[in-house]
């Protein structure tokens, strides 16, 4: 066990990697326990269901089709990526790694990609954007956290929109934090000011006189969305009704997401609740995947089943610790390269033939 | 291996508790082997069952919905109770800390919630009923098991009516006894006179001519509601038609149960049995769920299948182990807390909201 | 690890015993590795389908039924039997215990029950069938496996006549041998003459033009009808058209079986065959049910299902390899004690008022 | 562990086997670590999905038919065959014995079998023709991988049928190769210019322009028909519409196969994909069935679902490197005893009488 959570910079990957989660028993061995368990935290309860839910969908080989000019490529949003895998936001990432966010953001860049800037990153997102700005001037998205009220919340969200971020993630489903950790010194949430615990009187609810007293509703959704021109995407919803609810107060797109198993515990699968909402959403704005991808098979299922693309956490996070930027942007690359392996043995030259026939 | 079951009485909960279940490690390890085999018995065998029928139903989030005032208060019978989560009854209960039944029953009034005096309690009814009294001043409920006859069982009734409990709860599944213990020196049921095993003639059946003989039929039932005017439940039912005839017979309840898994081998996971009770019972009187709730979620997902409120069992006892009377109503505020956050995130603010469309 | 199979015998069950399967360590320990593993052969291949079949049929509780008067006899091809657990067929029981076949037959007698004696057994028919016979005269069964030809059969019936063995059960699911084992000097099949594995010349199926040469037919069992006025059961059937067939030559009962897996790995369960062949009987002849009984539960799953009574196998070897006859007595007992006390708990007086709705 | 992987050549099987599987640990014992990887690669992936698929095909035993004359004979694309167990193509054999394919190919001969020679064999494949002519003087199949191209695919075919082999199988599920293996100094695929793996611009796909670049099409499918008059058999179809097109395009047979699960992770298991190839097959050409095979059961479940003979890959391999040609025989040899025996006690005298009522 090392006690310290910065290795030097690499510059090229660790050996012996054939796959994304490789990483993880890097990332295990290099991480501080406590480091380790917050970032795992939920991936066992979750993992076993979005396992499952994934191992049910067989991708189907088709082979001797013709496959010419093939790739990843896509539009999503008005930005051009080479392959539809995004970094989700994920907190404090300076505790994996001394370059933070910065890194992660710099590799998914580098990978022509896109990531996502966390409410919570220990790194001022001004310069993680900047780090993150992609070859054609997109800047990283920026995910959302209600910061208790509206003025709060406008404040972070005019700070991001200054930085360039290039769209909005308002993430919903983490109303109540489980998780626990005591934060290191010099690790903090240095976007947005500290928030404490709630405290509630004799006889009340830390849950719904705390906790929810903070938490934004659908009308303010509606008031968020009237504040912002850029795209705005609705993260945490796994029911249909909500995504049909989010396109009419005009969100751009919605992903669904468990949260990594983090916030409710016993969840559905994200995964499992794709189709529905895929179906009631009927391609008026675009469906992203969260929770539970490890592999490039796994996208090949979300996006068979009707994702425009999928953010992955905890696989980056292992890559991170492993190996900074060089790992991230390893991870990212492993994953696109499962991505299109599992598209060529199923017959799939691009991202708009990949279809629920895919899968057996 | 600590010899004395007697940790003296703590002040505060034990640190590093996030969840009821994780008294279960600090109980094995206070506990003699013995009282551990003892209160666990059954427990392997029926786990499995409900955990199984637990993991189907998937609470569904529903972000962003209003959820100001929300609580987990209800009336029961006629009480007003914070919270839906009742400890159940359970045996000898100075096998598992030395302020036994007492602390229990003080640790779920502390929490404004019900408990149910065992017939087999360890310490003389009338404390345990001065200890559990609540604020409202409602005494604990009794659970009343067949003393072999009317006149023995009339006589114990009584005694419980004078001592103020506020129900009975009449379990009527387990007339064989299965798990032996030889208790220790001090420990007994002290409320009923002593009843030694049946023994049989040659050639006789142990179960139909020893233990059967003096188990109760439905027309003790009928007499048994002749006798007392406070409300009665009926505790081990898991067949729709058994739970019609109790209402015929004029119950005021019933109580879903398969016993903890102490009784027969095999049967149905009492949350597998809720929802063709509750069909049958249209809401004519309560239905609660025993057996199985290890979590918050469980009592989510009981509520949405149509029990009014559950019974917990050994949860609690794990925390009177490790911590006497604190830990008991440390185990009842953390599944009040996590049935909160269950019903926060799915978006219900009220237990009325609380439907079966909540799970996915 | 003992030398010897053979401990003194037991005048009292060993102490520690709950249930049947508790047995099965304590034989672990007595018997030589090769015995054990002769004995277990197939137990674990089997062991995980029959544990899945009965495990989906959960007995469902009926508290409060009248059962006065209760039991579990039933008379059974003229033969009146205190339970319908029957010990069945297994060879060569001095590799188990030094008593033997004669322990068995007796346990089963003094428990009121019955025992059918193997083709193999290690001791001679005429002793066992002496050791088994019940206090109202009967003998115990006799399992017939064909000889190889119709005169060696014959010779091999009639000895099992004149011995006064009550029934003949003509087991024709084995006509190969796969369990292979070196006996022990002083341990043979006594009653049989010696069989040598059958040799092929080149290019020959050892199992086509050698086992199968000696097997017998659907003709042979016409022809053996023919030969016997004894009630005579077919064991090994597991599809109902076989069973059609067995009635219409005469059969008096079929014996649902996989050999306990000894023979046909992946076989079906044979509970999970009963229904279909309980269904097509039609109550014309008795149905028994052999293979994966290990406790009272599953002896009621079966009745309820629709056998008429079922055989134990490897549950009473264990038994006897513990304790000899003590062993085996025990083990019936608690098997039936198991059955009475679900019979008692699910609100069923007799064996004839256990039936499909009895289980959830 | 054995530095070496070249055990003297055995002129018996190992002792203490008792069915092919039993192979398996010897195997692993020998081999250099690097080799054991190889050769496992993906059998732990779809191990458990093959086992699955097998587990719910229970083969129904049918006792008392007659048998006579029984055998496992059979005609396949105008050879006569003593059984349907064919051994599939592997890779480098030599890395697991020094006796390499010669010795599997001598096997498969001495048992009246076949065998197929790998593109990527280690020993000239004349050499291997000659090792595994039958008694009636065909030789091996050859099985070919695209060459990428059509005059390099040409050449080898050439020297294919120079060398006396009686069929084509061609394998199309393969185009990317996943199991990375540094070849010890010595053992290389003798047969075929070295092909090293493509090489890519910057922005380039690894997978579309590289590895698909070299990949063959059904154009090149029909061109390849034209080329030889051999039976030619495609493998590595999984979905039915594959397998019309490929008869449509005059292929004599199809091989259902996941590659043994070395190529896509997640793939369907053979067995499972096989039904519906059978079904729209509808005996126009035979369809064997590849991947999965490990004992005579699921032979008996693959020709039950419609398989015309099926492919074992790594049972004969563990075979190989335990005793060379003795091993693979002996492996085969188990394998066809186990058929034969499943078959007799199913009532099949013969392979045309194996259908699906065969499995319960």
């Amino acid at each position: 066990m090392n006690e310290t959570a910065t290795p030097p910079a690499a510059t090229q990957p660790p050996a012996g990697i054939r796959a994304a989660r490789d990483y993880r028993v890097l990332a295990e061995r290099i991480l501080s326990p406590a480091a380790w368990a917050y970032l795992q935290d939920g991936e066992a309860e979750t993992g076993d269901a979005n396992a499952a839910a994934f191992a049910t969908r067989a991708p189907m080989p088709r082979p001797l089709r013709e496959l010419r000019g093939g790739h990843s490529r896509l539009r999503l949003l008005g930005q051009s990526l080479a392959h539809p895998i995004l970094l989700a936001p994920v907190a404090y990432q300076r505790l994996f790694h001394a370059d933070g966010e910065c890194a992660s953001a710099l590799a998914a860049a580098a990978q022509d990609g896109q990531s996502v800037i966390s409410s919570l990153a220990s790194q001022p997102l001004e310069e993680i954007a900047t780090a993150g700005r992609g070859a054609d001037g997109e800047g990283p998205w920026f995910q959302l956290y209600w910061q208790g009220g509206r003025e709060a919340t406008l404040e972070l969200l005019h700070r991001a929109l200054a930085a360039g971020c290039s769209a909005v993630v308002f993430t919903v489903d983490a109303p109540v934090k489980r998780a626990s950790l005591h934060l290191p010194p010099g690790i903090a949430a240095v976007n947005q000011p500290a928030m404490p615990d709630p405290a509630v009187g004799e006889g009340q609810s830390i849950v719904f006189d705390g906790w929810m007293a903070r938490a934004p509703t659908w009308d303010d959704l509606a008031w968020l969305r009237r504040h912002t021109r850029l795209p705005l995407l609705l993260k945490g919803i796994l029911h249909a009704e909500d995504a049909e609810r989010a396109i009419g107060l005009g969100c751009d797109g919605v992903i669904v997401s468990s949260h990594g198993g983090r916030v409710l515990p016993g969840a559905p699968a994200s995964l499992d609740a794709l189709p529905a909402v895929v179906k009631r959403v009927r391609g008026r704005v675009p469906v992203l995947l969260d929770s539970g991808i490890r592999g490039g098979g796994d996208v090949f299922a979300a996006l068979a089943l009707g994702a425009s693309a999928v953010m992955v956490g905890r696989p980056y996070v292992w890559g991170l610790a492993a190996a900074g930027a060089i790992g991230v942007a390893h991870v990212i690359r492993l994953l696109r390269d499962e991505l299109e392996m599992t598209m060529a043995l199923c017959g799939c030259p691009r991202l708009d033939t990949i279809a629920p026939h895919c899968l057996g």
